[in-house]
């Protein structure tokens, strides 16, 4: 991508609006824009990454036999009034009157559409397990949308749903779900904190979040700082064993929200050099249920004996669009954003010293050519002072940064800095391509 | 993907209610459930299709240096009064009120916002072209929605805007935008016919549709069979007058709705034997619309003689979930749907004829193991009746069908049926690797 022919915007100061720094960044990168309080567009740069994430938690639910559906954003109120939830959600709810005086409203959560869906097709215990996810725009009505997309009103939200023939196996569902974000989340370069939390409006009886540790974060929590030592990556979710054993393993551990917290518990369980006493986001948050919604609907099943039984399910959300927020919060300095690899929009910076040199353009554009072909690079082919384009390519937060000056080209060199440890080298243009191959290995 | 396992209940019988081939076929194999009227929830099946051809088109777009955003569903009010379209759109807009009473509405369209937009970004004529699209939900409450996703409420839709200098630099967008448009239908495997078209509530001085020709359209169009002479593939976009010729070349021929049908004009300027009156599907609307909403909202640069310009623009788009409806519409036939290779959600259904057989399970297994590296495969693994399996295949629409049954095991042979001729062959065993390669390659 060329800087001068991109859709690219940067302030060079924070917007006197913002308060979190990610909201800061976002805006001074030009990656996201405000439509209306809490209602944002996501501008190419920022898009590039909401969809890398999306991309990255749909494909490790697909691998994993979680199936991807679609359902929309505007929902009938009728099914909200079958469950009884129509006025659990209060006034975060927006509704709607269509032109025929039908009361609609978009949707904060989906259970009772899956619920409605599955109940339809169901019919034998044959059918199930199933597990479905979509990764749909949702809509809340905050009553003071703030931070920019990490509490806004239109968000984009992946929500999986599974449905089983017993708690048995819903437990089982549940756990290789609980893995499976973490694993998710380990991929996305996060350090996350599993917690013991309450289900709020979704209802059930055993809920877990996922929060992000930063100084930032709105939600209080508590754990035994053990909680990091296990590593999921070699768990295999298709053996139920393996799957609930890692999961309860992780959960012995204290770990929960300020809702959940048991002072005495707390003190009398773990030992005092462990206990953590710290603030973060909340990225993901799963629910088992049971029958809740089955009961609403008549979600049902013909068991191996010939006799009705209720579905048992659960439901597990992650924050995507806050993701990339979450991302930033714990990936930043005082000039810009750090993207993680897995996440970063692109992979090289690439900022030509000279534009009016000869040399250097020759240079550039030759390597822009190259490697475009290879890896995802940003060309700052602008005629701009030289101060602005590491400025803003240390803003936008790109991970390698290939500097072409005309000295260094004099000796075979070009500079490469990478943007998280700020250190940069000297590399012979012969041996650039095998350095790229190293460093850009994921 | 294995149909014991995935999420794919298939209808034996066509549903009541739907009319259209492709509404009654969509039910029939699982790829969409209405939610509420005019509201549908895409299963897994129709998902895969919805997002191949989202993904070819925003490719194609991006290739083209069309650079993707994406604004969200719900917009303010305020911007549709500043346009003066508030009302166009009648009882058509979705119109919402917030907890704070503030004026929502569900986009049916986005000129307001982008231009809005853009003209906080930019500043100077070296800011300009900029060429944006993004791929979002809109709304459009039809008084009577019908035929499926073929005329819903809440539908899937590709728009893209240009912003230019002046006339001349704009109807080289416009054109750009003509002849991608064309390259996209062709890589979809559409036959596509582009006719000059009423602008409506976009407004705007010149106006295109693209129409799938097929009985059950809605539009009725007038041509000149000549239009399908033009074959644009070779036509270099980035060449200003290279993408103007070829235009003009096939504006030249006469192509018009019935708002725009002249019957005299017709009669004098097309030979009869090139006459044709047909019916056909809207998939495509691009619009060149000069200052209308640069006026409303400012929307103006910097020339290079320091004064103020506004800026020209034009928007273009594709419904992609009509589309889907629209492909099956034109590839069907009493069986089931017929998918192009381009966006079938699988290419290979493999069919296991004896499921109770070792030797037909073992290879079954080893094929869809091995292939599913290379190809995506719907394994047809359930224990049902031979015929359901060939019925359902047949109605799901996979290009190619592998037919493993023992007699042909023990001749080292699997029976291979092409889904569009119906034509099937015997293939040794050893040979089914390069076959595959063959008929899979696109």
């Amino acid at each position: 991508m060329r800087l001068s022919k991109y859709y690219s915007f940067t302030l060079k100061e924070n917007p006197s609006d913002a308060y979190l720094v990610s909201h800061k960044l976002m805006l001074r990168a030009g990656m996201i824009k405000q439509a209306t309080s809490g209602i944002y567009t996501w501008l190419p740069l920022g898009l590039k990454v909401l969809n890398k994430i999306k991309d990255l938690i749909r494909i490790a639910h697909i691998k994993n036999d979680v199936y991807e559906i679609l359902m929309p954003t505007i929902q009938p109120s009728d099914i909200w009034i079958k469950s009884g939830r129509y006025d659990d959600y209060g006034k975060e709810m927006l509704k709607i009157s269509d032109r025929n005086d039908n009361e609609l409203l978009y949707g904060p959560t989906n259970e009772e559409m899956i619920t409605d869906l599955v109940s339809n097709d169901i019919k034998s215990y044959k059918d199930l397990p199933k597990l479905l996810f979509h990764v749909q725009w949702k809509f809340r009505d905050e009553i003071r949308p703030r931070f920019g997309v990490m509490r806004c009103r239109e968000f984009l939200m992946k929500d999986a749903y599974s449905f089983d023939l017993d708690y048995e196996n819903s437990y089982y569902s549940y756990c290789k779900m609980f893995i499976l974000y973490m694993k998710i989340f380990k991929l996305l370069g996060l350090k996350i904190i599993p917690v013991k939390a309450a289900s709020g409006p979704i209802g059930g009886a055993l809920s877990h979040e996922f929060i992000l540790e930063t100084s930032s974060g709105e939600t209080q929590i508590f754990y035994d700082k053990r909680v990091f030592d296990h590593d999921v990556s070699n768990v295999n979710l298709t053996n139920k064993t393996d799957a609930i054993v890692a999961t309860e393993n992780i959960l012995s551990l204290y770990s929960r929200t300020s809702e959940k917290h048991d002072l005495s518990v707390f003190k009398n369980t773990v030992e005092s050099q462990n206990q953590i006493i710290s603030n973060g986001i909340e990225v993901g948050h799963i629910f088992y249920f049971g029958t809740k919604y089955s009961e609403a609907f008549n979600a049902n099943y013909i068991n191996n004996k010939g006799s009705k039984e209720l579905i048992h399910s659960g439901s597990y959300g992650i924050g995507v669009s806050r993701l990339v927020a979450a991302i930033i919060e714990a990936n930043n300095d005082d000039r810009g954003i750090k993207w993680p690899k897995k996440v970063t929009p692109y992979d090289i910076g690439l900022i030509n010293v000279r534009s009016d040199n000869d040399t250097c353009n020759c240079f550039s554009e030759n390597f822009y050519k190259k490697f475009s072909k290879k890896y995802e690079v940003i060309y700052d082919d602008r005629n701009v002072r030289v101060g602005d384009k590491f400025h803003n390519m240390d803003l936008l937060g790109i991970p390698l940064q290939i500097i072409v000056g005309e000295k260094n080209l004099l000796n075979s060199n070009i500079e490469i800095k990478e943007r998280v440890t700020g250190k940069s080298e000297l590399i012979n243009i012969n041996k650039v391509e095998s350095y790229l191959e190293y460093k850009c290995e994921f």
